[in-house]
C-alpha cells in the first residue's frame, strides 16, 4: 500500500487514553480523526469527529469505516464482526487475526504456544470439573483468568494452596477461563514492536514495569536486563509479529524468570496496539508508539525508535491525578492527563514521565 | 490566581498552525479547547469546540468567553475591542497591553525606547513628505513597514540608496508606517520567555534563526552566540515581559550586530505569543514553549525549559510539504504537519525537528 496521502482520516475504535493519544500523534502528522465509540471519551476532545453507536451496529461501522481512509483500534476486544464489518469497507490495521487471538486467552497461548514461543503452564477451564483437573496437573499456586474481557488484573483469581476451588469458579462467575501457572518471576518487562507493512520491524528499548494492585505503576527504561536477554526478547516478538502478518505497535508481556536457562523469559501476553508500559517514547524518543502506529498503519516509514534520555513513567490513579499540577514543577517532568471526568480509585487519569539525561548502558 | 482546575477548558483565539499546537499542549494537559476564528482553520481539528464568527463580533465573543475558562490567542492582531469583551467576563492573557504594543510597530518601538531597550533608528512616517524627511534622517538602506499587519516580510518595503521614494509609498498603499534604519547584523535570534502570574521567568535556550524569502527557514539551538550575550539578551526579554506584566510566552526577535560594543544587540520586534523560532521544544525539551504558555495562563506551575537535545528545526513551506513522508523517515527527525489543505507558495505547511545528542556547550 503506498502512503496515505497528507491529510488522510484515520478512524480509531474506541474512546479511552490511547485512542486520545493515538488522535493526537495523527495530528502531529496533520491526519485527521475520527473516533468511534459506545460511549462518549476522552479521545473525543481532540478529533475533528466522531461517532457513539454500539459496536454490533454494524452498518454504522461502515458508514464510519466509509468516513475514512484507515481503521485501527485502541483495545483488543473490538468484536471480530466490528473488525470485519470495517475490513468490508476499508483496510484494517492490525489485521483481524491479531485480534482473534488476543481477545480471547486460550486461543492466544495455544497460539504462541504452536509458535515454540515459552509459556507459563495452562489448561482450558470449562467447568469446575476442568478447574480440578488443572490445578491437580498444574499444581498451586496458580491463576484462574476468564479467556475474555480481562485487564488490569480484572477476571482473575488466585488459587492458593487452601483455596475453595467452587469459590473461585464462583468469583469469575463460571465464564470459560484457563487455569495458569504462577510464574515466580524477578522482573516484568515489555517488548514494544512495530511492524510496517513491509515487515520491516522496529524495537523500542525495552522497559522494566513494576505493578500496584494489579495495575501497571510504572515503566523505567532502561532496564536492568542483560542484552543478550532483550535480543532473545526482541527475537520472541519478532515470531509473533511475523506470524500475525501486524501491522502497527505490537505489545509483548514477558516475565524475567531469572532462571539459569538459555531463555530466561516467560511470555506474559500480548496487545495488539499500543500499551501503558510505552507511554514514556512519547518523551524520550523522537518519534512515540503512538505514532510509530499511525506511521506504519498509514504506509508511512516507521519513524526512529531511538532513546535520547532515560526515564520512568507513573501511572496517576484514581485521585492520584490531583497531584498533577504539584508533580508538573519538578524538574524533567512531563504530565499528561487524560481529561476524564471521574477520578475513581483504579480508572488511569494520567501518566508522568520523569527524563534524566540517558545513561551510559 | 489559584490553578485552574483539572478539566478546565481554554479559549484560544486563533485556528492555525499556532492555535493548534496550543490546543494539543491543553489537551495534554487535559484541558479542553475552544477555538474561535473568523473562519475555520486546522486548530478546528484538535479542540472539543470552536466558533466561526467575525473578531468584531463582540456578543459572540462574550459568548465564547463565558463558555472557557481562560482565553488566550495565537496572533498579536487579535483586535483590542475583542480582548476588551473577552476580558469583561473571563481573565485574558497575556493582558491587552500586551496586544496594544505588539501590533502597532511604532507603539512598540516607543515603549521599547522608553525602557532603553536598543533598537535601529526608526521615524514615524504618516506622508510622503514624512518619509522624506525620515529617509534623511536615518539614511539608507532603510526599510519603509507599515506599523499594523505586517508579517513574514509582508507590508515592507526596502528603500535603497536609488529607490523611489513616492513608489516605496505607495507599494504600502500609503498606510500608517515607520522607517527604520537597516541593521547589519551577523546572526538572528530570539529569545523565547515563559512568565508566570507570579512574575517568574523562565528561558529556553536562545536559537540562531535563519530566513529564506523573508519567512523564517531554520532554528538551531545551541546557537554560535556567547554566554555574555545570550544573558544580554534575557535581560532585555525580562525588562520587556516585567513591563508588560505579561502572563505567557513572550518571544523578543533580535539582532546580532557583531559590534564591539558591551551589548552587540539590537531587538527586531516582540511577539506575545508563542514562536515559530520555538517548535524546536516540543521534541527537544521535557515541555515545550506551548505547554508552558498554557501552564502560566492558568496558573499551573512553569515546566522545565531544559533542552535534552540539540535541535534544528525546519519550515515546511508549500509544496515542501509533500517530502514530509520521505523526510520522516531519517533517525532523529520529528515531522509535524498542520493539516492545512492547500500547499500554496509561501505558506507554512509543517515543520520538522531533526535531533541529535545534546553538545557539550
Amino acid at each position: 500500500m503506498a502512503p496515505l496521502p497528507l491529510g488522510s482520516t484515520i478512524g480509531i475504535l474506541g474512546s479511552g487514553q490511547l485512542g486520545r493519544m493515538l488522535a493526537m500523534a495523527s495530528a502531529q502528522l496533520g491526519f485527521k480523526c475520527h473516533i468511534y465509540a459506545d460511549a462518549s471519551g476522552p479521545a473525543f476532545d481532540v478529533a475533528a469527529a466522531h461517532t457513539v453507536a454500539p459496536y454490533d451496529d454494524l452498518e454504522t461501522v461502515k458508514a464510519f469505516a466509509a468516513s475514512v481512509d484507515v481503521v485501527t483500534y485502541e483495545f483488543e476486544n473490538v468484536p471480530l464482526e466490528t473488525a470485519a464489518a470495517a475490513l468490508s469497507v476499508r483496510p484494517v490495521a492490525p489485521g483481524p487475526k491479531a485480534l482473534e487471538v488476543s481477545q480471547d486467552r486460550l486461543t492466544e497461548k495455544l497460539f504462541l504456544s504452536e509458535l515454540g514461543i515459552p509459556l507459563a503452564p495452562f489448561a482450558e477451564v470449562n467447568s469446575i470439573d476442568d478447574l480440578k483437573i488443572a490445578a491437580e496437573k498444574i499444581g498451586r499456586p496458580a491463576i484462574l483468568k476468564t479467556r475474555r474481557l480481562g485487564y488490569d488484573g480484572k477476571g482473575q483469581v488466585r488459587i492458593n494452596p487452601t483455596s475453595d476451588l467452587m469459590q473461585a469458579h464462583a468469583e469469575i462467575s463460571s465464564a470459560p477461563a484457563i487455569l495458569e501457572g504462577l510464574v515466580k518471576f524477578q522482573r516484568e518487562v515489555s517488548v514494544l514492536a512495530v511492524r510496517d507493512q513491509a515487515g520491516q520491524i522496529a524495537f523500542y528499548d525495552i522497559p522494566e514495569n513494576s505493578h500496584k494492585d494489579g495495575i501497571l505503576d510504572t515503566s523505567t527504561v532502561p532496564s536492568t536486563i542483560s542484552l543478550q536477554t532483550q535480543q532473545h526478547a526482541h527475537t520472541i516478538a519478532r515470531k509473533i509479529a511475523d506470524a500475525l502478518s501486524f501491522v502497527g505497535v505490537l505489545t509483548v508481556e514477558l516475565f524475567l524468570t531469572g532462571d539459569n536457562t538459555p531463555v530466561p523469559l516467560v511470555v506474559n501476553e500480548i496487545a495488539p496496539r499500543v500499551h501503558n508500559s510505552g507511554h514514556w517514547t512519547i518523551d524520550a524518543c523522537a518519534v512515540s508508539q503512538f505514532e510509530n502506529h499511525i506511521r506504519s498503519i498509514t504506509g508511512w516509514p516507521l519513524g526512529d525508535t531511538a532513546r535520547h534520555s532515560d526515564a520512568t513513567m507513573t501511572n496517576l490513579i484514581g485521585p492520584e491525578i490531583n497531584a498533577a499540577p504539584t508533580n508538573a514543577a519538578e524538574p524533567g517532568v512531563c504530565v499528561h492527563i487524560y481529561g476524564k471526568r471521574d477520578a475513581r480509585p483504579g480508572r488511569k487519569m494520567g501518566h508522568m514521565t520523569k527524563l534524566a539525561p540517558k545513561s551510559a548502558s
